[in-house]
């Protein structure tokens, strides 16, 4: 099998890092943690006024190599390696921040070494990736093709309303649910 | 149709821009010419104790945004979206200068402007993209899958021992070896 493994929120803590340096650098703003969030894109839920501050800390130098890996992750992904199956990073790039490019190729080398960068794809459409699953947090993932992987949600408090798609954390019997 | 491109020596021209910093900060070593260039890879056709030097040019910061476009391709990538079909960029990182993924990003902004963005894909592994034909100078395009596109050869000196493939220049009549 080919499993795609979604970085952000899947593999990589974005919303912790994005959290931490928010409230550090804005106490006096009210924040939405993690089990409030509704939507797949931060500034959605936040006032207009307080979006460039976001976007501030999203393009600094060095957001994107500062998030922890997602607990069970990294373990995941070599476990997924180890049984045989093949395994890809397939990440979109986030649209205002160029440097999130090399900066994911280094989280990567960073977390999980040299070998695991060659299984790194960035592209804005992952339904152009062949593969036979896709775990990944947004509710739906959208593109020109109709995808040869089934999308297996990485449960996120923003997609629990989805139903019609299985679902997994790295804290579950994932092996079971992918049936691997 | 979909149409993948790669993006160095087919698209934006490493070969020029690496051959003119070398000969501008080496002057007294020889050099290979494009016309005498017989491999994929710049290091293989120079002495072991040149290729320091030539690996500092290849990661060294703005290298990869140097590139002049290769004449005609930013027209006919153009027009191949003006002819109703889908392309994208489809490149390969260079394993040494983690810096090509950020500038890869760039230099499509720079050239081909931000709807162009969308369009870049950055795999090692070509094979698991979904396209109709990938145009690529490498004589070989290997991956884990049995790729769907056909590959047509973007003719290179160090590519025309290559027999059993088709191949084009923008210089030519692209539209009809492509079909569009």
């Amino acid at each position: 099998m080919i499993i795609l493994l979604d970085l952000d929120e899947v593999i990589a803590d974005f919303e912790g890092a994005f959290l931490k340096t928010f409230r550090q650098r804005h106490p006096e703003l009210p924040f939405i943690p993690l089990e409030e969030r509704t939507t797949t894109r931060i500034p959605e839920q936040y006032p207009a006024e307080v979006i460039p501050l976001i976007e501030e800390i999203f393009t600094e130098k060095g957001f994107f190599l500062s998030f922890e890996p997602i607990p069970g992750a990294l373990e995941a992904a070599t476990k997924i390696l180890e049984k045989g199956h093949q395994a890809y990073i397939c990440t979109s790039p986030l649209h205002k921040s160029p440097r999130c490019y090399t900066e994911k190729y280094e989280w990567v080398l960073n977390h999980l070494g040299r070998e695991w960068t060659k299984r790194l794809i960035i592209t804005k459409d992952k339904t152009l990736v062949h593969g036979d699953i896709l775990v990944d947090d947004r509710p739906e993932v959208k593109g020109i093709m109709q995808p040869t992987w089934e999308h297996v949600l990485y449960t996120q408090p923003y997609n629990t309303h989805v139903k019609d798609k299985r679902r997994l954390t790295w804290q579950e019997d994932w092996e079971s649910i992918l049936k691997i």
